[in-house]
């Protein structure tokens, strides 16, 4: 038994999270939910209503929301050095919260292949995709991480969402982009998380089968 | 001379700083941005590429977002009293992180009258509207504020929030909601930031004439 369990199923964005955990290093326990299914019934329901994952439960605390996950477990284990010091957080918060909202937004809505014109774009949070990258670029021109010369939870955050939307040729991302998702993925940590929900999902097919 | 900058229009969700300015307490200046002038142009464009507002510049740095400029002011005035200890943050993060993905993005999709039909919920973080708002009833009932029975940034950009909606009656709110939005906003902080905005947008009225 352990004070930690992660919620989460292996194709969603619980892989973010898993490479968070794997960063902090403390043992976890992981508890697999499927989409349609145990994700939107009890006991996870009280869990998270939103019936979404991920989803943590520490010291019997949850935290739910990818970004906020992150953000915690950074304060919580601050010996994995993933969060700046108090008074220095400026770059880290605007980077996650960029990611949570502007380029989330920007995911979202390529769902819908809607992207807002100019007379709607004062309504969106994000403006339009074309702005959300050209900030983006400008954001990390000059810097090899969020904060600077120092990989943070915020990075990996980032980094996350814009290898998604590589991956699925949702974005073909800029020379600079391509680097920055290379340098921040080049983790043991990451190649960890990787590998552990490769072969959950796997293991999925085969129970499915 | 300060050196804090806020960087706002007194019509934008800049409202929300300049409450969390007012309830920090700390020495100002406010530069205010025309839609279509100003904010689109530079010098704004190099403070915030994605000529948004609102924005703060202190000591230098600049921090972009409304949630993360809430979090880095939280932060970097602690004796505000307006963030929970480092150890403490599972629920601050939860709220601040729903409130910048879930709540914006039903926010902004009001804009387009576009809900989530069921085979698209999976691809958008909030779901839908319906599940945003069951989940943000769930999490607030039996609390009076985000993080238990003290106000905190959370609560602020939260209410703020559903404030915006229930005037532009864009939601109707529930009893709990609207219990939690007079609650948050009963104070002093916040009826001198609605003052200054409301004497800044007449004025950029009679300015206009």
């Amino acid at each position: 038994m352990t004070d930690l369990t992660f919620y989460t199923n292996p194709q969603s964005r619980g892989q973010i999270i898993r490479w968070m955990l794997e960063e902090v290093g403390v043992p976890y326990e992981t508890e697999i939910l499927t989409y349609g299914g145990s994700m939107t019934a009890e006991p996870y329901k009280s869990i998270n209503p939103m019936m979404k994952v991920p989803a943590i439960r520490h010291r019997g605390t949850v935290v739910t929301e990818v970004a906020a996950i992150c953000a915690y477990l950074a304060d919580a284990f601050p010996e994995a050095g993933l969060a700046p010091a108090l008074t220095d957080r400026a770059d880290y918060y605007r980077f996650l919260f960029f990611a949570s909202g502007p380029l989330e937004m920007t995911f979202s809505l390529k769902a819908i292949q809607y992207d807002p014109p100019a007379d709607k774009q004062a309504m969106f949070g994000h403006g339009s995709e074309a702005r959300t990258f050209a900030a983006l670029e400008t954001m990390l021109t000059g810097r090899d991480y969020a904060c600077g010369d120092r990989f943070t939870a915020a990075d990996l955050y980032v980094a996350s969402q814009l290898g998604f939307m590589m991956t699925f040729g949702m974005i073909e991302g800029t020379p600079l982009l391509k680097a920055y998702v290379a340098r921040c993925t080049d983790r043991e940590a990451y190649r960890r998380a990787k590998q552990i929900d490769t072969e959950a999902a796997e293991a999925m097919k085969t129970d499915a089968s």
